[in-house]
């Protein structure tokens, strides 16, 4: 079997996905952490808690990346109903070399979430 | 005088701005990166075409980033009337340690049009 490399989940866990709520009120974005953190994700993807990704309009928000990958930042996600789809396009990613899902295989949230995408920094353009 | 760390601008260069086209038009995005060969960018900030940052609702679409700094996506570009703004800011960028430019000196069009942003592969999170 193939070693596959290292990949990184972030999270941002300060997300309000919109919602109004005080201002210590336990955030969906810190919730769709912990659903995470009780996920069985593949070994060599890292879990990481980040403050804010700047996508406020449209989270809750999570960003795949790893050396050597394209970064991909999904929006719209849900801290429950959303978990399965997250960590199933989450192995996906991880099971890539540069983080290309084939179009096909990408799960349906990600094809029509996908707030952005960013090519490796180590890769040649165009 | 400090040394800052080198930086790369990279622009989709597919980018259609929602605009509709023959597919062999030129496209907004390749008006962007070529109005942006033709500004005065800082030394160590390097102009790179990318093919899709698959922000393609809101674009013309841009991306900063560099070893050790946050990356920045930012959209909703004007080929022509957003060159000024997108070299203003960039050198901004360029000229910080991290990638994180401080608010009050962040341009108008950056505050308002920021797609999502990534932490460096390098710091601790949280």
């Amino acid at each position: 079997m193939t070693e596959t490399a290292p990949a990184e989940l972030l999270v941002c866990v300060k997300c309000r996905r919109g919602l109004e709520m005080p201002q210590d009120a336990r955030r969906p974005g810190a919730a769709l952490y912990q659903g995470l953190q009780a996920c069985d994700l593949p070994e060599g993807l890292t879990l990481t808690p980040v403050e804010c990704l700047q996508n406020c309009d449209a989270g809750c928000t999570v960003a795949l990346r790893g050396a050597g990958r394209w970064t991909y930042v999904y929006g719209n996600l849900h801290e429950t109903s959303d978990l399965d789809v997250l960590v199933d396009g989450a192995a996906r990613y991880h099971a890539t070399a540069d983080g290309l899902i084939p179009w096909r295989e990408r799960p349906e949230h990600f094809r029509k979430n996908c707030v952005a995408r960013i090519p490796p920094l180590e890769t040649e353009h165009v």
